[in-house]
């Protein structure tokens, strides 16, 4: 999927809407994706998120050692390749390869990019203080890539017990909050 | 609406799609309403979110203060509402009476639900520490309130710009993540 450069301002309109992301990571040439949906804007510019990944996740410790990771946003297209993620744990599955999923190089972290996603922001782990109390880390987002879509991204938003609401249509209102 | 008391251990699935919620505090007798969407689930039982809410809130000082807080979730048919008490700040405006949104007393907190949402969590403030870095809050849901709808609510998804998506259909897949 061709993907341009994004403004890093407008990043929070990516993730406020709550969508399921594939979280990548790469420590010592090891790479890995884990499907999460526990994550909240904290700050616009620069982005500053912060993520939930279980310490029962093999990508703990892939984050907290190599203190990057990236946020791809995938659509209803690849549904199955999302759970499939969710379902299965690096620790003894290549998920890129079992899942078909392309990984392309960042600019600026060793994680990779899912070509297959329509969104990709790479992330540094700027604060790691509460990853032992609640499995907590704040990013700061360095670079983001989004396609250009015809029309708003089929994003997943995940309910619990395998059902997921795919974003439907969008109203516009007069609305002053950014 | 009518509510019924609604198991601790699932509301994740409320909040996990992203929704935008109306915060209600109370304080000293005032109460006050804002609108937000940085929330995140932190952990399923108890049920443990974090949620920013700006010092440049009315809300801010309020949360602080009083160490309670109600969730409410609206659907599409206040988006009217939500937008105006984004738009509008607690110094100067009593939001229930301007927006007639209906106050009902918690049980466990001081902040009231709001009638007009289809679900309510009473909150407690857990872990004020990052309050002054990130503005960020950490709450135990008490108790949660849902109205038991004829199919998934449809929830808004904030967009930015004036921009609200809302929910589209929901569809099961073979997932095991809860």
């Amino acid at each position: 999927m061709k993907k341009r450069n994004y403004p890093l301002k407008d990043v929070y309109r990516l993730l406020e809407p709550g969508p399921v992301a594939l979280v990548t990571t790469s420590y010592r040439g090891e790479s890995n994706i884990m499907t999460m949906s526990w994550q909240t804007m904290i700050d616009f510019e620069p982005p500053i998120v912060a993520c939930v990944i279980s310490n029962r996740n093999h990508s703990f410790e892939m984050i907290r050692k190599s203190k990057e990771c990236v946020l791809n946003i995938p659509t209803l297209e690849i549904a199955k390749q999302v759970v499939g993620c969710g379902n299965t744990s690096g620790d003894s599955v290549d998920k890129f390869k079992k899942f078909k999923l392309t990984a392309l190089p960042a600019t600026t972290v060793k994680a990779p990019l899912i070509d297959e996603c329509y969104a990709s922001l790479e992330c540094k782990v700027i604060d790691s203080k509460l990853a032992n109390k609640y499995n907590l880390f704040f990013l700061e987002v360095q670079k983001a890539w989004v396609a250009p879509l015809k029309k708003y991204p089929s994003t997943l938003h995940h309910f619990g017990d395998g059902h997921f609401m795919i974003a439907g249509k969008t109203i516009k209102l007069a609305s002053k909050m950014k």
